[in-house]
């Protein structure tokens, strides 16, 4: 296919990140993964290697591109366990790329991040330099997730096939229609699983307008500046937790230690429980919480406080980094971080897809944390 | 796509199938199945609901077509006892060859017949009919097999990606590449199963002469010749099993009842064990049979003496009627007739992929039955 596009978007508009931003998106989108989106350092490997090897990294605002311009959606898909065990071959995503020009016959414009939290923060960034694109400063999620109809272009009517599935075997498969985002979920993370685990997966192309409106927006620029605050509190010997919580419109919940963890792989998905004991200002107090690759439930003394979409975060409660699902040990000291989820999230037609009865949980209402002292990233 | 389709075969070859060459394919495919390949009686409502919607169902000898002639396998996955509980919508196959065609840009001269055993003789022609395209008078197993690697086009040379699935909720896959054939499998029966345990699924396009060298020769008039031979023997009150061993140069080895059954299903497939006890000529021996969706081994006081890929197939010993491994009951009385495997099944090549090691049985070694008295179909 010749290329015949035309950039959509003017390139002073770019920002070229450094290997300095990766170091802080590792830490943001660790904290906006709430536990779950692939281990992000893992993802950061890749993407370094990418820099190093003078591929450039860019990103844009997604009021920086002609509304028309075709802007793809990726991320990675499988469980975050396997994620860890088994590293990706890093051209999976330019894979998907070029499969999805040829079936579509028409060149994609820009990359867009399908979840922020974790690695697939990263592997768009890899697939877009890989690709020469940009990718879009949004994503679909402004957290993770751990099924692909949880994304808000699926939540507010994008369908996402055809979609394109690569893995590092060199296995390629697209699916053309399915019937529901659901379906769509449940064959190709079937798929996955049947090959060993981990593959990336591009959706239906969508036009930058779409992705304007529905994406949550900033993504990128807001994971970059969290983990800008980790790293210069702990420079300056500040509490790394409150500069999470200032920048985020967070609140510091809890304080503790894991006194029981049960964790297990099911269908692709790392299922478990946590408990806490709390210790300082929570001496005396329980807590614990529900885990789907992600952190679902917190509860205090038994009783539900905070649930998803509302982010719930376990930092390290000395150096404030995030603590991926994966990496829970017992006795580790944490603390634990609310922070609001964004309205495209909070909608009725989102609770529907990424409340807590989503996750099986029809008996708890989510109750949306306050929202009023949220900074601008 | 316009239809510059040129006639690739010349159409006085073409054999019409009617209503009764369905009843006798439904016996003769029920043979050859060898348990299973899904229950020919629910294949042939479907191909029968064609016919009397005036469709023309035609099969042709893989002689009678151009050598270049484009030719696409079809088969429907899944496990027999969902073809059982779910009834095929009746256009998937129909989806599978205009996605095919829309894939590759060609359009498709002759459907081929992935496995002529149980349901999936009667697929492709229902596909053939409803796209007004040929049946080749052959198929890829000359019985049935649990798994799509097992094909003689597979286990020789041809790789069957890209393919298309599609089931009866409108889902559409296609897998654009394997890196084996039996990646492609788990991947294809993974999402399957994940979609409620029913699909067809088109192999990439062969040219005539593979098919002709490689496809099992004449099932269909085999199948439908095994079938008249049952339904003539039962009329004129001869014996209806020593027809079908007569025709097959068969044995029947074993006559009894079933006095246990284990079946289970595991990822989609049938597994399973029986026990027989024999009478009349049988009496006092026991014999076993091994399930995997077919019978694989049949073991007669506990010694092993037939084994996949020769046919070991059950059949009611008073109607010769065969039995599919989802219709096995207790206190069943059964003729078991050994058939010996054609050729291309035999070679050291094909025992690798569907001898009894590629069952998980490495300690029984393939003995060949003899095949001296086979007749011509």
């Amino acid at each position: 296919m010749p290329d015949t596009r035309k950039l959509k978007y003017d390139t002073s508009a770019l920002r070229t990140l450094t290997a300095e931003d990766l170091d802080a998106l590792e830490i943001g989108a660790g904290i906006l993964g709430t536990g779950g989106g692939g281990n992000p350092y893992m993802g950061k490997l890749l993407a370094l290697e990418a820099l190093k090897a003078g591929y450039k990294m860019q990103i844009l605002a997604t009021d920086a591109i002609e509304s028309d311009a075709l802007c793809m959606s990726i991320g990675g898909i499988g469980a975050p366990v396997v994620g860890v065990e088994r590293l990706r071959e890093g051209r999976e995503g330019l894979r998907c790329l070029r499969a999805m020009e040829d079936l579509i016959r028409t060149p994609i414009d820009a990359i867009v991040c399908e979840e922020i939290g974790g690695a697939n923060s990263m592997n768009p960034l890899v697939t877009g330099a890989l690709g020469g694109l940009p990718v879009l400063d949004c994503d679909g999620m402004g957290r993770a997730f751990p099924e692909m109809q949880m994304t808000t272009f699926s939540i507010y009517g994008h369908s996402s096939t055809p979609s394109v599935m690569c893995d590092l075997h060199g296995n390629a498969v697209i699916f053309s229609h399915a019937v529901s985002e659901v379906g769509h979920e449940r064959m190709a993370r079937a798929c996955v699983v049947a090959q060993g685990g981990a593959a990336m997966l591009a959706t239906a192309p969508m036009q930058a307008h779409y992705v304007h409106q529905y994406g949550i927006p900033k993504s990128y620029t807001k994971a970059i500046a969290l983990g800008e605050a980790v790293i210069k509190a702990r420079k300056e010997q500040e509490d790394p937790i409150a500069a999470v919580c200032d920048l985020e419109g967070g609140r510091r919940i809890f304080t503790g230690k894991i006194t029981d963890l049960k964790r297990h792989l099911r269908g692709g998905f790392a299922i478990g429980d946590l408990e806490l004991s709390g210790f300082d200002d929570c001496s005396g107090q329980t807590a614990s919480v529900a885990i789907q690759n992600e952190f679902l439930i917190f509860k205090r003394n038994g009783k539900v406080e905070v649930t998803v979409p509302d982010l719930i975060v376990l930092l390290d409660v000395d150096t404030g980094y995030p603590i991926t699902t994966e990496m829970l040990r017992y006795g580790q000291r944490v603390a634990v971080v609310a922070i609001p989820a964004p309205e495209l999230l909070r909608s009725s037609r989102a609770l529907e897809v990424v409340g807590p009865s989503a996750f099986g949980y029809p008996e708890i209402t989510f109750s949306p944390l306050p929202t009023a002292s949220r900074k601008a990233a």
